[in-house]
């Protein structure tokens, strides 16, 4: 099994854990763990909010570098990782 | 001294926090601790990050509701509580 795959089930064994989706820098996904509406519903969203907290965080300081982003609501807590080439979505159930 | 001022102090003397501001729902700031330029430029950035986030949580469902942003980065993280009539946001260095 490839590393990707094996991380994935790994984070999607966590307690809470409702998916986990890996999205390439268009904003396609490449791997998930949840079907193929939800998928492509939460990665359009998340796509441009990630390059609107990019942009906010170069705007600030052209020198520094968005690493992570948490976004905490009523229902659940959406976790975006970004790298250089993909970025790893975790969503997990709210500790609200 | 008012609630808002005495909880803007208090969270300012925890370790690390480089500055606190309140921001109405327009992305004005009515409260800061930073000097006005840095305070402006959070708050432009922030006030469009923030909005970007509410909607995306209504986009996937309309019955959910943001209550909490952070944004990490390099040199620092940026929590945002946002409330009826208000934002605070506070930021800190990080401990990357």
């Amino acid at each position: 099994m490839s590393e990707v795959e094996d991380t994935i089930k790994r984070l999607n064994l966590h307690k809470g854990v409702i998916g986990t989706i890996v999205v390439n820098t268009e904003g396609i996904p490449i791997r998930t763990t949840m079907d193929n509406s939800t998928t492509v519903q939460y990665c359009g969203s998340l796509h441009r909010l990630l390059m609107l907290a990019r942009h906010t965080i170069r705007d600030i300081d052209p020198q520094n570098e968005l690493t992570f982003l948490r976004v905490r609501s009523r229902k659940h807590e959406i976790m975006i990782a970004p790298d250089k080439e993909y970025f790893l979505v975790v969503i997990q159930t709210s500790s609200e």
